[in-house]
């Protein structure tokens, strides 16, 4: 979690894919306001690399375009003057060799103009299928390593699409690069109600002790989105949601929620923490599957078309839009402690929260008088509000003696500065200094697949009646009575304004 | 702490001091607004005695005219005209015998007029000194006991100035007077925060295992005035500091705060705990008195005169107008935890709170950083502002990585409904129902004046160089050395927006 490492931190950013949307919408704007910010080391260059023709004013403008729509605030002419020429636009095929050649000459030419120290980092904001190939053309192009300077990879998701692909890739790619100098992005990671996870656990005394399964009844995990697959049909018939959000966001979410205190906040020793936790997740069997996952796929509404008709997705697809599912972390400190994880496209709200409910009072009828109260509930708004609550019973104000749930409230962005950093900001500072801990080391990512692909064996030859959930509704019936045979109930957000799903 | 018991509660409510502060600022308007909200029983009728001749349209023309003010808000002409026709003005004189046999029929002709069942209840808003005389008036005149009725009699502070008085006094009115109709007043019990300390404390599955010598650091009690004694110096005088605050209200919040779950919530449980709570305060002796324990009285300043200056007050007067003191309670749960309270008048802000500090994080550089981190705590507040919050650490919004301390929030007074009932409500409602939970049984009074009177006969031969602070400023000096030496601060409010004191 910390910058404190204090080498030579300027460096060539080079990005593959610089006519994406990632690139465009994510990664650029990112760079520019850590400029703005004066974050950036001195000389600081971005190269972006993509298949198109276009010139360099070409580039730069479109990025100008629509960058102040993005930032949502007005860009200061003067900065974007000295920011574009740190952006040199260079086509090329990721897989043609001389493109490699020509990319390395043009380094070692920025490096000499701008001080660069010879540092680089690669961004691959590609499809996955080139994630190998350009790296191993780097490294045959000797780009990987240069003595007295430091080379580091960024990897985009989806790493692998199972446990067997993500570890050929992974054995492919550690045989020409070492792990602490392979970032593999999950931008959950550089959430700022994420990145506070520890802070909050491990920077206040009052939550440890209650932190298990002796005051922990239940964890809830949820992540809804109004939108639907929009453009990226193709990528989403791929991956579903349990490759978009659940093997990773939200499993990144789990570890950081139940990990163990590290020995030190360093980067090996909190991600040997959490990878624990993916270890003790409980596999799924074919039993289990039958009573503890509802998985869905939204039909159309009056507003909305159905999954099977957007763009580019097949008119038979069983792709999953929507996953609910229970599960267990088996080890002493959670042992007994459901946890519950509910996620999809097309539902009726975006977000994103992490709910912990507390063990309710102890027997039913302590003190009848508390009759109203409700069990103590931790809410960690991710997105789009951020913040914390606490709901608590209290007596209510006034004469009659009402004993009720309020809301005891944090908000992170609320107030006088009400914009969050972007996550890929934080991400691109923490590559740039040497951090790994906001980064999916392959242990994680073997342990994640390894329950994933539980979760898929358990799932072979089920019979799926998609669609089976209004497209902008509560999502599939099934999910309710998921947990609802259990005698919880999916966090509705109690005391909070609005319903959640 | 409830309101369950069902018995006709129709009665005549007789106020012993009619032309007193209380009864005028605080008692009649409490009861007009219980019966503006509809609480009072049928019949509900006040005889209001006192020393003066007034007539009955004056005395109730008089009320008229100040209610407003006192309740700061239109009152409604209709209900007014039926309201005063419920207030009797009866003059008498406390120690006259004929003026108890006029008191009688008058009640019992309201009783036949108004249907009040042979209910009564006599409430002593009278100097300490008249409190055992009318209580024997009333019982010869066999006014306290009437088959199929009840009678209750509310008493107001001080009950007696020491343990022995108190003691007498109490065994001459529990000769006439069975204990459980002896409604003493801590009008504190009545406020808002007070009531709701038992609601937190016991609602809540988040509280109660924190609440011990494992987690706990320190409790502070905070109860500061901007007054001086005003027109009150006689009384003053008297008693103090210590008899006007900590005898009474500020261990009855330390007993609420540090007691044991009771059995249920009836009026004996809860006082069977909080008497256990002073039973296992620490006495004071000649040395700790000297270590753990400031005393102080006014001087003048720019602004405000001196205590030595106030009306009715001793120009060479040794009473204490502030203390400050550490103590303990010596019982499984609190051992090792000091309580620190700090209390005065004419000090630089009005205020009551009780702060709870958890213990620190382990070890002082447990992950470096968290090295801007503050303790975990919770504070109560009982007045101006009610509420409660939470002093958390959580990484602050942006990209540096720092860790800081934050509230988390809840106030009980502000929003929609920013009045909270006046503490005279509740404890004249409370006694309509028979509910003794929120007045002091003798036990707590006895268990309190033996701390009280440790701290008199620890201090004796003391010299005191009064006055030691200025009006309106911090208070003593000493006062602050007193929790420095122990490593801690007074809550000064942390986050919150202005100093405390």
């Amino acid at each position: 979690m910390t910058t404190s490492k204090k080498e030579n931190n300027a460096c060539i950013f080079t990005i593959f894919g610089a006519t994406g949307d990632l690139t465009k919408r994510k990664l650029i704007p990112a760079v520019f306001t850590l400029y703005e910010q004066g974050r950036l080391p001195e000389g600081f260059t971005v190269i972006a690399i993509g298949r198109r023709d276009k010139t360099m004013d070409g580039y730069r403008d479109e990025i100008h375009g629509f960058m102040r729509d993005i930032l949502n605030r007005d860009i200061d002419d003067d900065l974007w003057k000295e920011f574009r020429n740190r952006i040199i636009y260079q086509k090329m095929n990721f897989l043609e060799e001389n493109g490699y050649e020509n990319l390395n000459m043009l380094s070692r030419k920025i490096n000499k103009e701008n001080n660069t120290a010879g540092n680089r980092i690669y961004y691959l904001a590609t499809a996955p299928e080139f994630f190998e190939i350009i790296i191993r053309k780097l490294h045959e192009n000797k780009m990987l390593k240069n003595k007295n300077s430091w080379q580091r990879v960024m990897v985009e998701k989806p790493f692998g699409s199972d446990l067997p692909t993500a570890r050929e890739l992974n054995d492919n790619i550690t045989d020409m690069l070492e792990e602490d100098k392979i970032f593999r992005i999950d931008h959950y990671l550089g959430k700022e109600m994420i990145q506070n996870i520890l802070s909050l656990r491990f920077g206040n005394s009052i939550f440890e002790p209650l932190w298990n399964n002796r005051y922990i009844d239940s964890i809830q995990i949820i992540s809804t989105e109004k939108l639907g697959v929009g453009d990226r049909g193709s990528y989403y018939e791929k991956t579903g949601v349990i490759k978009d959000m659940l093997q990773n966001h939200i499993l990144q979410m789990l570890s950081l929620i139940a990990m163990e205190p590290p020995v030190n906040l360093s980067s090996e020793a909190i991600r040997d923490e959490k990878v624990k936790v993916l270890q003790a997740l409980r596999p799924f069997t074919k039993e289990s599957v039958k009573s503890d996952v509802v998985t869905g796929q939204y039909g159309k509404s009056n507003v909305f078309a159905a999954y099977r008709n957007e763009d580019r997705v097949s008119a038979d697809s069983k792709t999953d839009t929507f996953i609910a599912l229970k599960t267990c972390i088996d080890n002493f400190r959670w042992g007994g402690v459901p946890v519950y994880i509910f996620a999809g496209k097309r539902l009726s709200e975006k977000t994103t929260r992490i709910v912990i409910h507390f063990k309710k009072l102890p027997g039913i009828n302590f003190y009848k008088e508390f009759k109203n109260t409700e069990s103590n509930v931790l809410v960690i708004r991710v997105q789009p509000e951020e913040g914390i609550f606490f709901r608590i019973n209290t007596k209510h104000q006034g004469n009659d003696f009402f004993i009720g749930p309020v809301e005891m409230d944090y908000c992170q962005n609320c107030g006088y500065n009400s914009n969050s950093p972007e996550a890929y900001e934080r991400l691109i500072l923490e590559a740039l200094n040497n951090n790994s801990a906001l980064f999916t080391r392959w242990d994680e990512l073997e342990y994640s697949w390894r329950f994933i692909d539980s979760l898929y064996r358990s799932r072979e030859n089920e019979v799926l009646n998609y669609p089976n959930y209004e497209a902008g509704g509560k999502g599939p019936v099934n999910a309710y009575e998921l947990i609802e045979k259990d005698n919880r109930k999916w966090w509705d957000k109690g005391g909070e304004k609005n319903d959640l799903i």
